[in-house]
């Protein structure tokens, strides 16, 4: 860490930012790192390349999160690369990143690229969030009450509410410290998970009436349309949630949800529950990537096309 | 402390009970308090009045838990009451009390009674495990694996992983101390969460679908008859969670099953999330009761007449 110190007190502006499609984790991290190193360091801008679902408002300073546009045509000293596994997860932001002197990349994803000078990367972390509350602790700056909402956020989102392998006994004894420093749990979580939209859950109905099983019931499949989506006025970014259901049902070892996006086409998320049910591997015959519980790719095809290719790769994946 | 060793010293037999209809706290709870028992005295009986959900069967020493007719005719020197807010949770198993010499109540519940000759009760508490784990160490026992997973099945089911105000900063760092006693922690949140039937899901996206939202959308009412059970083969003790689908619409301040029971009872459950929707006072008008935020009562009318007394007695208790 004295190397970023170090780094950190010679750089006159400091680039804070994360990937496409910001969740609980990316904008939790970049907001605390962000916020604490502005307790000591100048010119250090947050930004995302794309705007925040608004269920993050309640992070109180996620309204002075910039958008790649106000900072293009910065150059940094010093930028940090958070949550992300591989640099064109960045998106357009990647321009700004190469033109920095020095990339710094936290991450937790085990399929990290290593892309930055210097490479902070644990894979055994349950959330980017988790790394960054030991790094700020590190470099000697503060985690006050709103960065330890921040990265309390980010380590539910991504942990599932400690349900997660990935949620260690570090991670328990981090979110007592963050529960110590004050955070407002009962908001986090109001915020979080009690403000679903009516048509959200009318559109999950559907989903769950709608759902197809496969593969002897080890597959669960949800297709999801632009028409559907249209028809219950659903912004691709809220059906996050739904493949879990699949992944839930006894005996079922893959569950998927096949989204037609706007531009023709599919993005396919994969769920295992089981150690011994790899989909990140199942995702790579996809080109995608991911965890191995949790991955995700891309695919120009048809809906029935894809449905054919799933169920037959998923079948060397699912348990006998 | 030092009392509760020297009583269970002097003691010849002791029992481990907890309330009727057990659940993951209730059942944690008297295991790990019963099997640390049995690290140092004798005749220690871990028994409940009721049979256990199978979805505790992965509590491996499930099996050895007697019934209340197992026992019922042995007189115990001391006799351990957990999770119970009054002698009355205990069901039939209040004989065995009686006939006890001497009464201990562990428990956490705000409306206890202190019913027993020594009563621990901590109403700051997520749930009577995390108690146990404490007094187990005090008494000095061993938290064995085996323990430690009982204690983390009862700690995650009553705080709603960790979810709910009462996961303190203390709950999180006992977690932590579980996750270290080696507790297979995929495996508990298999057997909790990941074994859902299809069935039960096709259920819940009927329910979502013809979910009523009523009083402008503060009320959102589902409407369960035993014809719908039957149609989807479902017992209605696997309907628990539905409410909960409501109260996390954003402005719904309070959500209620109506359910037709088989003896053509109505039974009502309500939910709010908010500190100032008190819905245990709702549940008063039809002399049901429970907590704030939880409550049920039931009602003899026809499911038009019971939601029309719903929707007129909830205009009180919503947010304006
Ligand atoms: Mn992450
Ligand atoms: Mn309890």
């Amino acid at each position: 860490m004295n190397k970023l110190i170090e780094i950190a007190s010679n750089s006159n502006n400091i680039a804070v930012t994360s990937h496409v499609d910001p969740d609980g984790d990316s904008i939790g991290s970049i907001l605390a790192l962000g916020l604490a190193l502005k307790q000591k360091y100048k010119n250090v801008e947050i930004f995302t390349a794309d705007p925040l679902p608004a269920r993050y408002d309640f992070l109180v300073e996620s309204k002075y999160i910039k958008r790649y546009e106000d900072v293009k045509d910065k150059a940094f000293d010093l930028f940090f690369a958070l949550d992300c596994g591989d640099e064109n997860r960045l998106g357009k932001s990647i321009d700004v990143m190469k033109k920095s002197k020095t990339v710094v990349n936290i991450d937790h994803h085990i399929s990290n690229t290593q892309f930055g000078d210097i490479n902070i990367v644990n894979i055994n972390s349950s959330s980017t969030c988790e790394m960054i509350f030991s790094i700020i602790k590190d470099i000697g700056l503060t985690i006050d009450q709103e960065i330890a909402t921040c990265i309390y956020t980010g380590i539910v989102t991504d942990s599932g509410n400690f349900m997660y392998d990935n949620a260690t006994d570090k991670t328990h004894l981090i979110a007592a410290e963050l529960i110590r420093a004050n955070i407002d749990k009962q908001k986090i979580m109001y915020n979080l998970y009690q403000k679903k939209s009516i048509k959200n859950l009318r559109f999950l109905g559907y989903c769950l009436t709608n759902m197809e099983i496969e593969l002897d019931g080890h597959l669960a499949i949800f297709e999801i349309t632009s028409t559907l989506l249209d028809k219950f006025d659903i912004p691709s970014a809220d059906i996050e949630g739904i493949v879990n259901y699949g992944r839930d049902i006894d005996g079922v070892d893959i569950s998927v949800t096949i989204r037609e996006e706007s531009d023709s086409k599919l993005k396919l998320s994969f769920r295992s529950k089981h150690d011994d049910v790899d989909v990140r591997k199942l995702a790579e015959l996809f080109n995608g990537g991911g965890h191995k519980k949790a991955s995700g790719a891309t695919l120009n095809a048809s809906l029935d096309e894809a449905k054919a290719l799933i169920i037959e790769n998923a079948k060397q994946f699912i348990r006998r």
